[in-house]
C-alpha cells in the first residue's frame, strides 16, 4: 500500500488544520503559489501540510503555526506543483525503481506514470508486481500501469513471459496500477483483435486508464477506428496534425522529450499557434537514459524546453501536473497545490528556467539545489530475477558461423541497414563471399554479424545475420541483453570468436552491455535485474554507459543513439528488416523470412 | 442498469464502422462539429453512430454507410453535444424523473445529475431508489447523488427518514450513484463532524465525488476547512470572489441559474474577465420550477444566458458538456462528440442564441424543434410513496390557535419576517393583541398564522407561530407540502377555518399546494408522489402552479417568488428565524426559540 493514508482518512486532522485547531506539520511562508486550477501565480501564499497532505493554502498561515510546525521561508519563490511524467518506462534509465527515483527527485519530479513494459518481457506479471511493489516503497508517487502488449508481435519472436487476458484482470486489483499500458499493436486492435479488446475492457471495466500507442503517420480511416477502440492517450505523434487529430477524437495528447524523442517542438503549435484548448496535452519523456538523467535533468527539462518552444510557463506547467493527473482520474490526489492533494511541491525561483531548488514530496524535504536528502528504499527481488541470462552452454566462435547454402563461391543474403538518427531500417540486399562453407560479413562495406542469442529459456538458439551501418572496425564485438522488445541478447560483430566472448561475458553478469575488442574488454555495464537494470547509482550506471559509448566510437561507430540502434535491431513491430530468436523478420509484411536472398 | 451497453461490451463494432466494415446506424452529414476538447468549430463533418455510442467523427462517413443506416442532413448546423446539468433536483420541478426528461429533453439537456434530497427526507432511501430506478429508465442520462445531510439541521427537524452512514455505502454500489449530494452542513465539516466525515470518506472509498454547497459568504478560515474537507465542488457561491476562492482551493465553480437563482452573471467574471481557467466552471440549474421548463427553457437557457454574460459560446458549452462530465469522471462516457462517447447531441442553427432544433441521446432522436418525439417510462411506484400526507386527523380551526401565555391583553412576539427577493428571513418581534385567551394575527400590519403541520408520522403535531410580509388580505390560507428540507406541511392564513380546510385538502389528494378563500378553493396542484412531484405533463403542472400563483396575487401577495417563499419557511439552515415541526428555530444560532419574547 501507498505509504500515505487516503484524503478521506485524515480529513478531520486537516480541517483541524485548516481552521487553527491543530498546527501543521510544515508551513511554507511568502511562495508565489502556482496554482494550476485558476492558472494563476498567487503572491504571497502560505501553504501549510498535514499528515503528508496540503491542509491550508491561502494569505496568511499564522493561524496553523505550532511550536512544532516546521516553516520554511519562501522568500518569494514559487511554489510549484511536484512534477509528473505522463509516460515514461522505468527500465529505459537501465535503474530500478528505488535508483530511478533517486536521480530524479532532485529535478522536481514526484510522479511517475511508468510501464513496465521492458521486464514483463523477460519476467511476465511476476516481473510486474516487483516493479510495483518496489514502486509502492519510494517517497514520491510511481503509479503502474500494467503491460498490454506481450509479445509485441505474436508469432514473430519469444519472449520470456507473456501478458494473458487473465494477468490484466489481476493487475487492475494490485493498488498501484492505474491503468493498462501503451497499446503498441495499433493494427491489432483496427483489426479488432478479441485479446487485446479483452484487455481493453477489463481495464475499463476496473475503471482504469487505457494507454495508447499508434505509431502510424496515417490519420484515415485506421486512426479513427484505433481511437474508436478505446485507447485513451497517444505519445507517438510526431506532427501537429497529430497532436490536433489526437485531441479532437478525445484522446489526450502525449508529447515527449526523451533521451531520443524529440517530439514537443513540432507538436506543441497546436496549442501556441492553433490555439487549441490545452488541457488535453501532457508532457512526458517515455524513455530517458541514465546520462540523461544525470546529465540534462527529467521532467525539469521537458517543461524548460516547452516553454522554450514558445509554451507560456503556467500552461507548461499545467501539461506537467495538473493534465497528468487528471487524465489518470487523480485529480484530487496529485497535481496541483490546493487541500487534500499529497503534498508534492517544488520551490523554484523562476518558471522559465525551472531551477529546482528544493523538492518535497508528501510533505517530506527529499531534495535542495539537486541534492538528495533521503535514501530510497530498495525492494525484495528474489534471486532468480538477478539471474535472467540464462545460455544453454558457453558459446563458441563456430555458434556464430553462417552456413552457405551451397558452394558457389558467393551468395545473396538480406542485410538489416541503420539508419541515422531513425528507428526504422532498412531491407538492404547484398551479395556475400563463401569461405570454407561460410558466409563471411565484409568490413569494407561494413557488413557485420548480428546474433539474436536466447537466453530466456537455455534453448541455446542462435540466430545469425547480417547488419550494415554501425562502421565497425578491426575486430570486435558488443552485446546488450537490453533487446526490445523480447530482450533476448543482441550481439553485433566484426568477429564471431570477440561475439562469444562477449555473449560469454553477459552470461557471467547476468546482464548488461559489453563491448570487446582483441580478445580484451573495452567496457562493461552490469545491468542483473532481468538483465536491464542495475542497483546501482545513476551517475555509476551513466558513467559506465558512457564508456561504453565511447568504446563504440573508439571501435569506429560514429552514430549518434549507437547503443539504442543496437537495441532495437531485434523489435519486430518498427520496419523493414529485424532480427528475433524466431529469425530473420520481415518487419513490412511482419512475416519471418529467410536470410538468402531469392533470386 | 442503464439501457445502453458499457463502450468496451461494443469496441469491436464501434471499429468496424469507423474502418469501414460494417454500416453505421446512424450518420449526420454535413454537421459544423462542436469540439469541446479542442475547443474548435470544425464544418463540413461527419458523424457516424452504432449501439447508441458515436463511432466515426471526421471528414466524410461515406466509409460507414450502409443499406439501413439513417442519414441525417445536418446542412451545416452546428452538432452540439449534449448538454449537461451539473447539479440539480428533479422534485423542483414538482414532476417525476419521467416527466422531468420530458420536458427538458426539447431544450438540448441529455444529462442530469440529480440529488433526490427531497425526496429523501420523506421516504429516506427508499425514495432515493424509487428516484434511481425511474432515471435509469429514461432515455437521457440521469445520474443520482446520494443526499448526504438528512436532516440537514439535526436536532432542529424530523424529517420523514434520516440518512446514515450505511444507507450512503450501499447506495454507493447502485448502479446510477454518481456520488454524494451536496454537503449543505458546511458547519459541521468545519466542526469535523464524524457522521458527515463518514459519509465523505464512503463516497471517496468508493471513487465517487463529493458534491459541496457552502452558503456563506465567509471566506476565511471556515471556507478553507470546508475545502480541506474534501467536498469537490459548489454552487453557492454568489459573487466573483467566490468563484475564484473555489477554483484556487481545487474545487469546481457551479454557477446556478435556476427559477430564482441568477449566480452566473456575477461569477463568470471571473473567467470573461480575470481570465481564469475555465476547465473548473460548471453550469447548472440547481432548481427549476415547471414554469420556466415549460416556458423558457433549461440547459440551453444556462447557456445562453452565460452568453449573453458575455462568455464565448465555445467555452459556455464546454461549462454545461465536457467540464460537467470530467468533474463527475465520466468523460469518456459522456459530454463530447468523440469516438466511444454515448450519441447524445443537439442540431442547432446558432452557437449565440442556441435554437434546439434536434435533439439526439445514445443515437436516438428524441426531439425536432420543441417537440418530443418518443415517449418517457414512470417507475414502478409503490402505493403509499405516493399517500405520503399522514394527519393523525382532519384539523380543525382550534388547531391553529395559540394561546396566549397570560390574559395581559397583549404579548410580545417573534414574527418570521419575508424578505422580498432573498431566502434570509428577517427575525422581526412585535406585540400581539390577545383576545380570547388566543394570540391573533393583525391584518393591518400584515402579520399572519403561520403552521408546521406534521404529515410523515400522523402524529397529529402543529406548530403555530407568525409570519409577516406576503400582504395577504381577506380570510385565506395557503397550504404546501412542499416545504424544505423536511417536506411536513406549511400553511400560511389569515383565517384558522382557511388554514383548516387548506390543510385537510392537501391530505385529501395525498400532497401538493391549495389556497382558499371565503370556504372556497381558489387553486389547486396535486402533488401525490411522495408529496412534492406530478407524474402529470409539466405543462400541466405548470399551468396549475400558474393558477396558484395568480390566486396567491388576488389575495394581495406581491412577492416575485411567493410559491417559494412559502416553502423555505421551514428551512432551518437559513438564517434568521424559522419553523420546524419541533418548534421555532433561531437559524442565527441554530437552536428551539420560543414564540414569545421575553422582556
Amino acid at each position: 500500500m501507498h505509504s500515505i493514508p487516503a484524503w478521506h482518512e485524515i480529513a478531520e486532522e486537516l480541517i483541524d488544520v485548516a481552521v487553527g485547531r491543530k498546527p501543521a506539520d510544515l508551513v511554507v511562508r511568502n511562495a508565489a503559489w502556482v496554482n494550476v486550477h485558476s492558472r494563476e501565480v498567487l503572491k504571497n501564499s502560505d501553504i501549510a501540510v498535514s499528515n503528508g497532505r496540503f491542509a491550508y493554502c491561502g494569505a496568511d498561515a499564522g493561524h496553523c503555526v505550532g511550536a512544532d510546525t516546521v516553516i520554511v521561508e519562501a522568500d518569494g519563490m514559487y511554489a510549484v506543483p511536484g512534477l509528473c511524467d505522463g509516460h515514461m518506462h522505468i527500465e529505459s534509465g537501465m535503474l530500478t525503481p528505488a535508483r530511478f527515483a533517486e536521480a530524479v527527485i532532485p529535478h522536481g519530479t514526484t510522479t511517475l506514470f511508468a510501464d513496465p513494459h521492458e521486464i514483463a518481457n523477460v519476467l511476465g506479471l511476476q516481473g510486474v508486481r516487483l516493479m510495483h511493489d518496489e514502486a509502492l516503497l519510494q517517497p514520491i508517487n510511481i503509479f503502474m500501469q500494467m503491460p498490454s502488449c506481450i509479445p509485441s508481435a505474436p508469432g514473430l519472436e519469444t519472449p520470456g513471459a507473456t501478458i494473458r487476458v487473465e494477468d490484466v484482470e489481476e493487475a487492475m486489483r494490485w493498488p498501484g496500477i492505474i491503468g493498462l499500458g501503451e497499446m503498441m499493436n495499433f493494427p491489432g486492435i483496427v483489426s479488432g483483435d478479441g485479446h487485446l479488446l479483452a484487455e481493453i475492457a477489463a481495464a475499463r471495466a476496473a475503471g482504469k486508464t487505457v494507454g495508447g500507442h499508434y505509431a502510424s503517420p496515417d490519420l484515415g480511416a485506421d486512426f479513427h477506428a484505433y481511437a474508436a477502440g478505446g485507447p485513451a492517450d497517444d505519445h507517438e505523434g510526431t506532427r501537429e496534425a497529430d497532436a490536433v487529430m489526437r485531441i479532437r477524437q478525445g484522446m489526450r495528447c502525449m508529447m515527449r522529450l526523451g533521451s531520443a524523442w524529440y517530439d514537443v517542438e513540432k507538436q506543441i503549435t497546436a496549442v501556441t499557434e492553433k490555439g487549441l484548448d490545452p488541457r488535453g496535452f501532457i508532457l512526458c519523456t517515455d524513455d530517458c537514459h541514465p546520462g540523461t538523467l544525470v546529465g540534462e535533468g527529467h521532467m525539469d527539462r521537458v517543461v524548460r524546453h516547452a516553454v522554450t518552444c514558445g509554451c507560456e510557463p503556467l500552461v507548461a506547467l499545467q501539461m506537467a501536473t495538473l493534465n497528468s493527473a487528471a487524465h489518470f482520474g487523480l485529480e484530487r490526489e496529485i497535481g496541483s497545490i490546493a487541500p487534500g492533494r499529497r503534498a508534492d511541491f517544488i520551490l523554484s525561483s523562476c518558471l522559465r528556467t525551472l531551477p529546482v531548488e528544493a523538492v518535497y514530496a508528501r510533505g517530506r524535504h527529499l531534495a535542495e539545489n539537486g541534492g538528495l536528502l533521503v535514501a530510497t528504499t530498495h525492494g525484495d527481488w528474489p534471486e532468480h530475477a538477478l539471474r535472467m541470462v540464462n545460455l544453454k552452454r558457453d558459446l563458441v566462435a563456430d555458434d556464430f558461423c553462417i552456413k552457405a547454402p551451397g558452394n558457389t563461391g558467393e551468395v545473396a543474403v538480406k542485410v538489416i541497414g541503420v539508419v541515422e538518427n531513425q528507428a526504422p531500417t532498412k531491407h538492404l540486399q547484398t551479395t556475400l563471399a563463401i569461405r570454407d562453407g561460410r558466409v563471411e560479413g565484409c568490413r569494407e562495406r561494413d557488413i557485420c554479424q548480428i546474433a539474436l542469442v536466447e537466453r530466456h529459456r537455455g534453448t541455446g538458439g542462435v540466430i545469425n545475420a547480417f547488419v550494415s551501418g554501425f562502421g565497425y572496425t578491426g575486430r570486435m564485438a558488443l552485446a546488450s541483453t537490453i533487446a526490445h522488445d523480447s530482450h533476448h541478447m543482441i550481439v553485433v560483430g566484426t568477429d564471431r570468436e570477440q561475439m562469444a566472448l562477449a555473449a560469454n561475458r553477459l552470461a557471467a553478469v547476468h546482464g548488461g552491455m559489453t563491448i570487446w575488442r582483441d580478445g580484451g574488454e573495452l567496457a562493461l555495464v552490469e545491468l542483473p535485474v532481468a538483465g536491464l537494470m542495475s542497483q546501482r547509482r545513476a551517475r555509476d550506471v551513466a558513467a559506465e554507459a558512457g564508456r561504453l559509448s565511447a568504446a563504440m566510437a573508439e571501435c569506429g561507430c560514429q552514430l549518434n543513439n549507437a547503443l539504442m540502434q543496437h537495441s532495437l535491431l531485434a523489435l519486430p513491430v518498427i520496419p523493414e528488416l529485424r532480427i528475433s530468436d524466431l529469425g530473420l523478420v520481415d518487419a513490412v509484411d511482419f512475416r519471418l523470412t529467410s536470410l538468402f536472398s531469392e533470386i
